[in-house]
């Protein structure tokens, strides 16, 4: 079990289906191996033959879920869907791990997901005052009971009439027997992806999990988009449009993999482009860049390359990292960041470093790196973050549930800066960090501004964290 | 993990409830500890503290699934139900572990149950006709169903107005934050006790459950009584009674432990005077009487008392046995039951042997322990078994779940003799049978002779196996 | 893992081995699962091809430590030994995990050892001084050494030669890619079968061990003898005798399978007059007969027999327990005692019960279980124990490591009982024991009777617990 | 559990030491976590407080061999070492991991080591010859005989005469009750550094152990040096000088961290220097340098540095992989290279791609790498390798067990050009190589050009692999 950085963001999940293959499950397997970034605390398959749907799922990593030489050979057929969910901080949590699996009015099916609801405790209160019960948390749930409740006859539609209803941020997979359904919310929140290999069509949250099972990428699946597998091919639905898309910047700036393709750009790219941006907005008379590795590197590069302030490995990363025990009398953040992370004091020593990362959220980790940098010797320590200061709360998908925990949401960029103790800290501005895509009007900002794309659930916190 | 004795009958579970204790769910552990007899597959413990209800469960044995030493302390309140489920022979299935916890218009709540329902397979269907959705196999969520869409208002009536629309065996536990409810079917098919300690009440399938706690035996649960624990103590519904009780006979023969009180009556009694009616309608010349362990020892006690054939241990049963690794070229079959019971020679060594079992499913163990016994010189092998020949599925809880595993449904006596190669053998009648019990009028026969209680289901092992 | 009673004796090991059988490594496997009763903290078996000696152990019961299905395979070879480790209450100790595999100048050779040496210390301290360094603290390692000093150029002899050396109870088995030897000390203290399966000769602690694997038993292998079985068949060879044989009466009254033959005698028959000879030494009135099960049961059988108050079934053993969850208020000891026994009412109320049981060590687990007793309804509680009072340790193989733990060492059987709170309390005489085996005079009574066949060793508690 | 890579040099461990310290066993814990990257396969601590030394160790991480709560408190007293035993490609092999404890006439003792004795086969059977056994194949063992065979009286005598007589690789840690001793050999093939805590002494094999614990880097442990450390403080003992030193110049091409100094230098400026005179030895016209993570980094930004060729990171290292599933028809190798590593098509596509990385072994997972970086559209692919050929094997620590495996040492570098479908490639020479170093003459360069320091063993691979 890989231990959780609890100064990040997370990401709610990774997904993966495909259908037509004769590996399915194994494909699914691998794609997850890939999506693995997105969610460490469980990861599960549901795999269809056309008759039956079989479902595998546990906590921790995929190949320890998987591990037991009986399981992956057990989920037959030639559809599958994957999924990982994100490492909370509390206990293991089965019950929430997907797919979900269920029986209803439309037979048997499977449904993994990713993103968050912001209507979902309406719709859990009503569909509870009509006689619904709920065994998850999860608001995949939510869609399967709008679909057992639908009075269509084809899934498609069933699901269609359901996601009709809800808004927020979705990419939602639902395998049955003989087909696989994969649907993004019409803002568009979270990324999905639609690939082939062969004969056999396939979404994934980022386009890494095609490049491991040699899959080609074909497109984005656009928001609102439901795509319809089955052994006749692929067709497409469409939900009613909204006024304004609302991709996650968040998902450049730091959860997809680099080398993933996302809402249609490549994400190391738009990476270095916020650190040349950054270079641009906020530079300073310097030695070297470096990093925190490896969320800060793409960036770091693009800042290096702008500012002309050599690139330098000054932070190593533990990669062997598990739960660390912690003797009684030790602080356990400030050995956490020391056994994960060690200064290169050769590269730091009398040097006046710029210090790249993606993101702060509560700052403890980050006044703990400035002071390893200083303790190898760094003479200045200047903070450079590649997006702006979250200010405010995430309803679509990452764990940022309340503003008490996010230090920019009651204190200025000096305030922090002091409390992290850096000679100088910067952010990038809201504006630069949109000037690096393609389509800055298609993106939702409302961490950073407060103007949220859908309404603000009213008791947010109550189901969902 | 306990392996499975493929040739037995197994129970489906075992469930204990406790209200108004300040180690609830300490106590609901050591009261599955004691009815781990019923179950080894899985076991979960839900507790309340009046505003929450948390659960904890898990595929193995009890000591095994909260061994974590976090996992106790974490379940807090006064109230605590525990559920240990029964091994199948398929892979894990932690999909079905009970307790299950929900949430409802009725709030939150966590159920467990003992037995199966006969018209399960209609209210699923009109049930996920009606919208819902499932996601176990257990009958334990048509109820919450049926809860679920009440009209009623308190807890106790949405359930009382459920359970009033089914039939089959049930013992049914539910938690809500603040109440305790416990409700056995009106056939009374599986056994349910009321018990005490210090202002706390107990429920358990069985009393031995209330003697690891030092609990009081108060009463059995009545078929068809709803009873209703919370705060200002015990009240009692009822269900619409049924024109004949169905008490399972099979708990005195098998199930239940020997230190339990079962129907109101000593199960280490009845099992004994099931022996020696045995050996009064089939007594047989011989030296020494000897039982298959641990099963057959009472009822062993009383053929040898009745008969006047001494008692011995004939047989050694290994209680270290997991799963044996066997190799490629051995007979599983054989080896399970080298592996679990070896003949004591000293015993055996030309004489003439009765041998008490309380029941044959498939008669292939049966066939193998009589080679054993022989092998190790016994003279003549004579089988005694201390219930009627099992002729027809059970549909109330007992996993035999078709006709063609039974191999007294399709053979005489004569032809399973042969079979298993014993000098002669011999089955109680039911009649004798029932001589053995207070009420006989009240228990189901119908394994024995077909005379279901109850509609039989049209597509039983659909879903159910 | 299972839990051990600390109010137990324990043995200290188990052996099993197998010469000239093509799944020489299965085979040994079934007979460490035949001999588990005699250890269960840890299990190995090194297996032989005729070049190379393989090793697999591990901590825990026979079936965990080789449940991964590539292990039993990757143990290949004609021959086999095979070693089962008793339950210490500390924590889990690989290092004298056996069997231990070395190389020395006789080249590549595994050992297996159940048994103490009285002079383990002088000859470690002399081999110390003499340049050897000890890994574990296990006695086996003084042989090797031994070995490994020898000028004999055969295995066999270099072994009989360190053997002539040492005192104490051994039985000791010795794989070399070509050879199997297994060596009985003179005094015998330990059992030793030799048995044979198709061209293949097993050895065995117990004859239970060629049961389950379908060999024949031969004979015991002689106190002072050493068998050597290769390729050309089984040669014997001798240590010179001591004045009088020492075998532990212990393993008939408790550590050795009923089923199994021990030293010549079959244990059942021994142990069943043990019973039978307590009920004429020490009568009483009562109306039942019941034993702590399973090790008092057969004991118990003999004394019902002779006394005529009849066998029951009052204490039922729960065999599913493991390490249990103690709450911090809790009782320890109180608790292990309920959770694995529970007293059976409808046998005890109202009667005056003879409870068996072979022994009794420190006597608190005693007391819990008359408490059980009178708890539910027993009238009278009378206490006999089918051996005598142990007053002395053990230098041979058990672990009585001090007098301070032993309640008989200190205090008379009158106080004992006061202390057990039981009605009556009575011991078998050591003579009355002893009519019970066909060559009394061939037994250790040190425990007894403080009368050691061997010099007693200065500083037993060292090295040895 | 983390996967090895079977196509890279092994490095055999790390090891650490403290004496002084209230908290020495967990401070050795996390010097352990840092040094995790020289030996994934076991972890060892021994502890010792003043009377007596405890011991664990077990296979797998760190993080994972210490996660029972209970271990590392057990773990008490002033002094400590602890050891990472590097990941071979068989089966567990507990036997083998380190520390190793003992006890012999100088009393108890555990020792730890890092490296490989050249007459380490002739020690072996010299000792047998004089009766000593061997229980691992472990060097260690030697060490340990000729410590427990020695006339001298202190322990650090002793072990002065016994490395007198050895030759090879070795950094040796030897714990008593009272006493720690650190002894480097003559040669000094394996680095070992000196530190302070507080009052306590530290040695480890790399500085960064220092770094996470808070200690000072003092200086070098000097080849031949014995370092003994007790209450009274620290006294150095040294061996007899010889001729050359020969450091193992690995050490900074890929074995250590880049965060320590090794042989008194920063190994991310050596590797950095590596990178540069690579660019001045092979330059080629191309658009980026990329680096295989993490091993080739700190050599890429070198090369990047003197090339001009901007760096940038064209590969994505996957950090969740353990044992991967692999379904029969797959290819492993290609399989592995797929889970671990993803290719950044936005960096590659149409771009002539330096890829530097440390070292060649076999060739296949290289071969792998090019085919990898050219489906993702790098229109030329040139190898850079920051080190010379390897050709010969290494007797001194590292796994290169025999010449078949080194694809250089049969192969021209046209030849593996070829097989790797690399456009060009170019290792550094060792001239170049030796230029980074201040020292270049002390440095080993037998892997390179076949100069052994020492005789070379004759039978080689007979014990070490």
């Amino acid at each position: 079990m890989i231990v959780t950085d609890d100064d990040r963001l997370h990401e709610e999940c990774g997904v993966f289906g495909i259908f037509g293959d004769n590996e399915a499950a194994e494909k699914a397997y691998l794609g997850l191996y890939a999506l693995q970034h997105r969610g460490q605390e469980s990861a599960g398959i549901a795999s269809s033959d056309g008759e039956d749907v079989r479902l595998h799922k546990g906590l921790g990593l995929v190949w320890s879920v998987f591990s037991d030489p009986l399981t992956m050979p057990s989920l037959r057929g030639m559809a599958a869907i994957g999924h990982n969910r994100y490492s909370t901080k509390g206990a293991s949590d089965l019950v929430n791990a997907q797919p979900i699996s269920i029986e209803c009015k439309a037979g048997k099916m499977a449904v993994a997901h990713n993103g968050t609801l912001t209507n979902a405790l309406e719709f859990r209160r009503d569909m509870q005052d009509k006689g619904s019960i709920f065994q998850t948390t999860s608001d995949s749930e939510i869609i399967l009971h709008l679909i057992a409740r639908s009075q269509e006859s084809a899934v498609e539609d069933m699901l269609r009439g359901g996601l009709k209803k809800i808004v927020g941020a979705y990419c939602f997979l639902l395998l049955t027997p003989d087909k696989l359904i994969a649907a993004r919310d019409p803002h568009g929140f979270r990324p999905l992806s639609l690939g082939k290999i062969g004969n056999a069509y396939v979404v994934a949250s980022e386009s890494c999990a095609f490049d491991i099972i040699g899959a080609e990428y074909l497109r984005t699946i656009a928001p609102g988009e439901i795509v319809v597998i089955d052994s006749k091919g692929l067709t497409s639905l469409t939900l009613p449009p909204v006024q304004r898309k609302s991709f996650c910047i968040f998902e450049h700036i730091y959860f997809s993999r680099p080398d993933s393709f996302v809402f249609g750009e490549k994400v190391d790219k738009v990476r270095r482009s916020l650190g040349k941006q950054l270079a641009r907005e906020a530079p300073v008379d310097a030695d070297i860049t470096i990093s925190v590795p490896d969320s800060g590197n793409t960036a770091a590069l693009g800042y290096a390359r702008a500012s002309g302030i050599k690139y330098e490995i000054g932070l190593i990363r533990n990669h062997y990292v598990g739960r660390t025990f912690i003797a009684p009398h030790q602080d356990k953040r400030k050995l956490d960041v020391k056994v994960k992370l060690n200064p290169v004091s050769g590269v730091l020593r009398d040097r006046r470093v710029v210090l790249i990362d993606d993101s702060i959220v509560r700052g403890t980790t980050m006044r703990q790196i400035v002071h390893l940098l200083r303790s190898k010797g760094a003479k200045e320590v200047h903070v450079r973050i590649s997006s702006p200061p979250i200010t405010c709360p995430c309803y679509y998908g990452i764990d940022i549930s309340n503003k008490a925990e996010l230090i920019a949401s009651a204190q200025q960029v000096s305030d922090i800066q002091a409390y992290i103790e850096a000679d100088s800290l910067a952010y990038l501005t809201i504006e630069g960090m949109l000037s690096t895509v393609q389509e800055p009007a298609q993106y939702c900002t409302a961490c950073f501004d407060g103007k949220y794309p859908t309404p603000v659930p009213l008791e947010f916190d109550k189901y969902c964290f």
